[in-house]
């Protein structure tokens, strides 16, 4: 098919979209690191997590040899209440940019939660729902994560309990608003309703809270309350299993019209959305079936992939989590405050770290400023107002296709833009107004996070 | 096709879109009134509109014969970015009020705008473009017409001076922030900046301001700046015309799967949603073709139709735009500072109260609180969060199918979503901590507004 005949948004037909979710942990011959326990440092069991996890989705958790996992009919049908999303063609912005590149990006943001999170919030929301149970916690920084499950959750009549980073809760009362439309209740982080709450407040008073701290709080709560299981919208394995439903409509709208991606980039933060998008096309490049470019985007405020140490590391700041192998800033690591956005989590997916680690993705970091002059650049050309963290992965497209200018190249470019950016505001107004400030930790600031980072026999060697 | 086969979200190929709009009026027996010059009071001319507004839109605006225009292939080239928008059949929404009506909705809310507002804002601008403008001017109330004017803008790379009513300027920075992002001038009216302003500040002092006044102000800077128009996002016949998108397509993917709505529901401010809405389904129930119930809704606290006087009035405070003849509470008349979202507009589309004096169409007003209600319902099982003005549409839609559960019918409703409420949380908050009230003017509230209508032979009578 030739390019003009490329419509400007590429949607698949409900019956298009994928019945079973892809896990690339299946075709990794290397396989990420499996979760240990802090007490025993031997591998987490389905026993052991329990406790904190819904039983399915601790299957999900530890299975790395299922390729393919039915997506169960219920979450099929909440998924069509907004998917199959669009795959759009960035006519304008290539025309702007004067670029022989394609331009193409997977539009995450078509929903209320306004991002990508909805498609494993719904996944979890279900198997809880499943499983009898009365409710679930979790944590949330920017509040797209809070928003999708609060969203998931009154669609299954589930009690959800979200602890929010409590400079997010103060900055942003209507995330807070969306999230109680949706029958949530939320509680800014730390609080004085749980132990490690307490602890960290004498420890560190009148601190703002991090989603380390949140994700301890929200733990606390769902292995202390009878019925309550605890869910998290990044860095799990499971979560990127949920999430291979962007990649895999990407995949299935661009195959039918013919079209081959070159490079595939994405924002990353805990992973989810960067995951999720490169799982079929990375399960085609681990099988030799073909080759792509993978590039992580993350931001220079909290780099944890291109300065971070490959390590195991706690999950949350009150080490109430069992420890993870993944390029970590170390769990105490906190991002500037003059950080707009999410992407603040100071370790990356397991999946991802072991990926990057074995070669096979790129990263790169991006200073905030040269970020949102992209997402202003997109915005007005392209229509949609993009999330902060979305702007990432537009700033190094912009870049690829700017190269492609010099060169000549006629490279197909896709992104991942995983959302919208209605609840920015403020974080716009200091672009326009000339007060944002790029903050870039140096050696010595990561040195005290490093510190944290567990010491024990083969770890951080 | 039987129900079962109908998906969640119809949405139209890109070459199944219109390519032409419908003008309703070439249809209408009985025509619109024309606008009156008010020292005259004779109709305007192509002439005399010219200081005010583009040349092709003021063709458009007296047009009354040519029923289908075409769309511009620019404009059909922006409309791709984010058209067609889907055809939502609400069968969760169903499922829940247990009905066994069959509920469908337009929504027009996927576009960073959140409203059907740029389906017009796009055509004016284009227009301006064309004729070689250097900008325009207009005003912004609730805030979507002004953010889906400065998107078009600047796609067309035109300037944009917004004016917006001051309690809004004030109480929605964020709104003020997007349309920045786009590159738009805002300023909050009244101001004093313009002549009008000063003369109303000065009567007024400590005014939040209103519609009718930052009309006044947009169309003197506009008709007082070399290379500039006015162009507004409601009332006019011309934005009805550029609307009638959404029906066209509504009507086009109804026809696919064999659909035939029986009642028809939009909410109505200055009437463009709903104008655009129903045009096709008017003209064919004009030419006796098919026949339908058409409902506006509207806010108890600004009820034009239901409580207004069908009478010649202006359509600004200030008194410097045309008379235009239609439902009206008085240019004077200034909803209650309770009253939350858009849909404060004192007076109502010609076109459509033309239909509705002619009995073609009925009128409904519902109570914020209700509204608000319908609202929340809405997005927990639909996973939209609807705009205020929209969730009136949804108060009625839902009203009447609880009503065929009643009876037992099995009717088939249509209603217009033309917004999301993401800039409205300050309202939502209000529901949910139990402090939003209904205020429903009384006669002696109303008689005010009513003695501002100019008194002529044949006015009022």
């Amino acid at each position: 098919m030739s390019n003009r005949e490329i419509p400007y948004k590429i949607y698949l037909e409900e019956q298009e979209m994928p019945e079973k979710w892809y896990n690339v942990r299946a075709d990794m011959k290397k396989k990420p690191a499996p979760l240990l326990n802090p007490g025993t440092l031997k591998p987490m069991t389905y026993e052991d997590l329990r406790p904190v996890f819904c039983d399915e989705l601790i299957r999900q958790e530890l299975d790395d040899t299922t390729p393919y996992i039915d997506i169960p009919q219920e979450i099929r049908d909440f998924y069509k209440m907004y998917r199959p999303s669009p795959l759009v063609r960035a006519y304008c912005l290539e025309k702007k940019l004067d670029t022989p590149a394609r331009i193409y990006y997977k539009f995450e943001g078509n929903n209320t939660s306004g991002s990508h999170k909805l498609n494993s919030a719904i996944a979890q929301a279900f198997y809880a729902k499943k499983q009898g149970l009365k409710g679930v916690t979790t944590e949330t920084g920017a509040g797209q994560w809070g928003t999708a499950l609060s969203m998931a959750c009154s669609y299954f009549d589930l009690d959800c309990r979200v602890y929010m980073v409590k400079v997010s809760y103060e900055q942003k009362p209507f995330r807070r608003e969306v999230m109680r439309t949706y029958g949530a209740s939320v509680t800014p982080s730390p609080s004085e309703t749980t132990e490690v709450g307490k602890k960290i407040l004498a420890a560190h008073p009148g601190t703002t809270g991090s989603l380390g701290c949140a994700i301890s709080e929200a733990v606390e709560v769902a292995t202390h309350t009878q019925g309550y299981r605890y869910v998290l919208g990044s860095v799990l394995n499971q979560v990127l299993l949920h999430q291979s439903v962007i990649g895999l409509e990407t995949k299935t709208a661009m195959d039918k019209y013919g079209i081959q991606p070159d490079i595939i980039i994405g924002c990353a933060g805990g992973g989810s959305n960067l995951g999720g998008l490169i799982s079929p096309f990375m399960g085609e490049k681990l099988k030799g079936a073909a080759d792509y470019r993978f590039i992580a985007v993350e931001p220079a405020s909290c780099p944890s992939l291109t300065r971070g140490k490959y390590a195991y590391d706690f999950c949350d700041t009150g080490m109430v989590c069992p420890l993870a192998k993944m390029y970590t800033l170390g769990s105490g690591f906190i991002p500037s405050a003059n950080h707009a956005g999410g992407l603040r989590y100071h370790g990356m997916s397991s999946v991802l770290s072991e990926l990057y680690d074995q070669g096979l993705m790129e990263a790169r970091s991006v200073g905030q400023t040269a970020v949102f002059e992209a997402a202003e650049q997109f915005a007005r050309v392209e229509g949609i107002l993009p999330a902060p963290e979305s702007s990432h992965a537009i700033r190094v497209a912009i870049d690829e296709a700017l190269r492609c200018k010099e060169t000549g190249e006629e490279k197909t470019i896709l992104f991942g833009l995983t959302g919208t950016g209605y609840f920015d505001m403020v974080a716009y107004e200091k672009f326009h107004n000339g007060e944002m400030t790029d903050y870039i930790p140096d050696d010595a600031d990561l040195k005290a996070g490093f510190d944290g980072i567990p010491k024990f026999p083969g770890n951080l060697i």
